[in-house]
């Protein structure tokens, strides 16, 4: 018998019959002896629908009222699963963020799970109860409804299984594991059985959308074994898991990439102590998130150029922010390109071996792509590139860290 | 300065279009001065949907779970309509039945109110803030969802009303008032300006569908004033009120029906002591709800017919249920007949008038319908006819009671 967290996104609970599908793939983990917590999204589209009418009252809501409507999506999911399950003979019941209560800041839309009363739900499961929870919610110390983010169920499942000391959490998903590269791009990319908590962490936060990374950091600080599947077959997916566990270890385990890159370049900053933190303090200060920057070499010893990457999405931002701080700022001329895409190759293995590096600036210059900007960790490389080369070099990538399916 | 309740049903806030002016409406009584809770259905065709949802997954579904889902409904449009309020420059904030909470006894699906706190919401509208309220859900004591029943939102309104001392509970609808009859039908139909707590207490139970009865019960006992008004114009519609108050008394003041009954004939039941019991209990039991009864007098001596009323809905299970005794019951034939309607006739002048069921009879008559089974209260007298005399009924009987409008 073991203790198990199964989570179901949207896509698997997406109608009725989807929900049918869901309760017998429970129905038969209850049967196998297991005590069952399930997570559930709300049925794909629901959510977008509730967003869209609280944008057409508002543009700059209040996240209060915001969370407390978007949260109906997971509710309404909740009790039909329930329901489901009880029309199939399993014991269950439905609870919302507020009832376990799992608490959280009062960073309302995006809240972090400050701690989870799991008494009520413990003692219904010891009674062969399945509790059925709404993810992607809690409630603050103000007793008012939050949510997550996007993606936040990922994180209710990591939390629930962490609080609960359950044996694994099961992240049932439309795809059937990580993989490593995008399939879609790279036809020859396998399916990985086991992946670390490190890399797993590494390609969320790098653009791999099959986890929040707030929900492997989770995993990762409380331990919890994770299992990535698909809730349409029956077959295992991948394990995320403590590196030590690993059974068979790869040097470069995946990459990962991601379009939500843009690069600036200041053209003729002046060389002086004190310019980055004058250029990237204002960044700061406006919520931009500033990721890889290189600082060129002094030609003439007293100006330089100065590259960085921001979000896709804040790059008019950035540059009218800069624009307005030119006189303090003293450049020359900035360059905004949004047409990169961030490259990265993955792996624990890198830790212990030399070279990894140098096959990929190689791998790339033979294709002859330009690398942009650099930027590495223990773990992995990212490179910027022009996006035009984003599908000749994942695939010459997996092909040259043997990552091909055979 | 008041204290006012403003309620609005779905249809008012059907879209987004429709709950901005219901926001534009309640900022005008908010200017005037007025401290205002608001309460709110779920948007129009949204609770079918979640019925559905439900009905697709189980007939005989756990309540608790149904409540769960269907008070979504409600939490969407409450959080929808403080957003839109915030954003015509009126502070408002939405409160669940939780989180007032407004608590109910544990007859999920139909539950019933037993406790307000209302300390939260009146600090917030004293200092100006509307107190959006999420309608037709509460709290039981195991801390779970309940839903006060079909057209519950009217029952919270009144309650709250009462809870808060608010001088007037306005409940905004698709109507422009209470009618002397259906307008539909008798075209001559008058919208009364007043009409006492007891005539819309037998207009609501006997078919008028304005307002649903348990909330006219909470009026009545609590002395609420509640108006009934359309939310599409801007004119006063019907207040209901102590019967001291109104001005202008009627001997009738309206006329109301029900398609909703269904007539059971007993022949040749034996005329002895206790047969009546032996009939009618095993129907309550079955929570089958006897309305009008009536014995013929006796032929023989020792045995008579018996005639009763019960739900058009309840039909074949009363049937099926006395077939099942006719042994015990010793009846000779059973005829059921659901090809009846009601008529009745309410006003508070009956208690001080003679002659009021003489007119009813005499009308009737002299249109040639024959009446099958009658039935009276202090303030109304209600009539069983075949169903084809409806409309002729209640043309006749509007007009012989002087309700014409001019």
């Amino acid at each position: 018998m073991a203790r198990l967290v199964l989570k179901f996104g949207g896509t698997s609970v997406a109608n009725i019959e989807r929900i049918r599908n869901v309760a017998q793939r429970v129905k038969r983990v209850v049967e196998e002896g297991n005590q069952v917590a399930v997570v559930v999204s709300a049925m794909s589209g629901v959510t977008n629908q509730l967003v869209a009418w609280v944008n057409e009252v508002s543009k700059f809501y209040d996240e209060k009222e915001y969370d407390s409507v978007v949260a109906t999506g997971e509710q309404v999911t909740s009790g039909l699963t329930a329901l489901t399950l009880q029309e199939l003979g399993v014991k269950a019941r439905s609870w919302q963020g507020w009832q376990i209560p799992l608490r959280t800041d009062a960073t309302y839309s995006k809240a972090r799970i400050e701690g989870i009363d799991t008494t009520e739900m413990i003692a219904a499961m010891e009674k062969g109860v399945v509790a059925v929870v709404a993810g992607f919610q809690g409630i603050s110390a103000d007793n008012r409804i939050t949510t997550l983010g996007r993606g936040g169920s990922d994180t209710s499942a990591v939390a629930l299984a962490a609080a609960l000391q359950a044996d694994r959490c099961d992240i049932f998903t439309d795809v059937d594991g990580v993989y490593t590269c995008d399939p879609r791009i790279v036809t020859k990319a396998r399916k990985l059985d086991q992946i670390a908590y490190e890399e797993m962490l590494e390609m969320a936060s790098l653009g791999a959308k099959v986890l929040q990374t707030r929900s492997v950091e989770l995993a990762m600080n409380h331990r919890v074994k994770v299992q990535v599947l698909t809730s349409f077959e029956d077959k295992p997916g991948t394990m995320v898991v403590d590196e030590e566990e690993i059974v068979e270890k790869q040097i470069v385990s995946g990459i990962a990439y991601s379009r939500d890159e843009a690069k600036v370049t200041l053209t003729k900053v002046s060389d002086r102590p004190g310019v980055a933190a004058a250029i990237f303090g204002p960044l700061a200060d406006s919520a931009i998130n500033v990721d890889m920057i290189v600082q060129n070499i002094s030609d003439d010893g007293k100006t330089t150029d100065m590259t960085f990457t921001v979000g896709r999405t804040d790059l008019d931002r950035a540059v009218k922010l800069l624009n307005e701080k030119k006189s303090a700022l003293g450049f020359s001329e900035i360059k905004p390109d949004s047409s990169v895409v961030k490259v990265s190759v993955i792996g624990v293995g890198m830790r212990s071996h030399a070279g990894v590096a140098l096959t990929m600036f190689r791998t790339l210059s033979e294709k002859g792509i330009n690398i942009e900007v650099i930027s590495t960790s223990e773990i992995k490389i990212s490179v910027l590139i022009d996006e035009q080369y984003l599908e000749l070099a994942l695939r010459a990538l997996h092909t040259a860290y043997g990552l091909d399916a055979h």
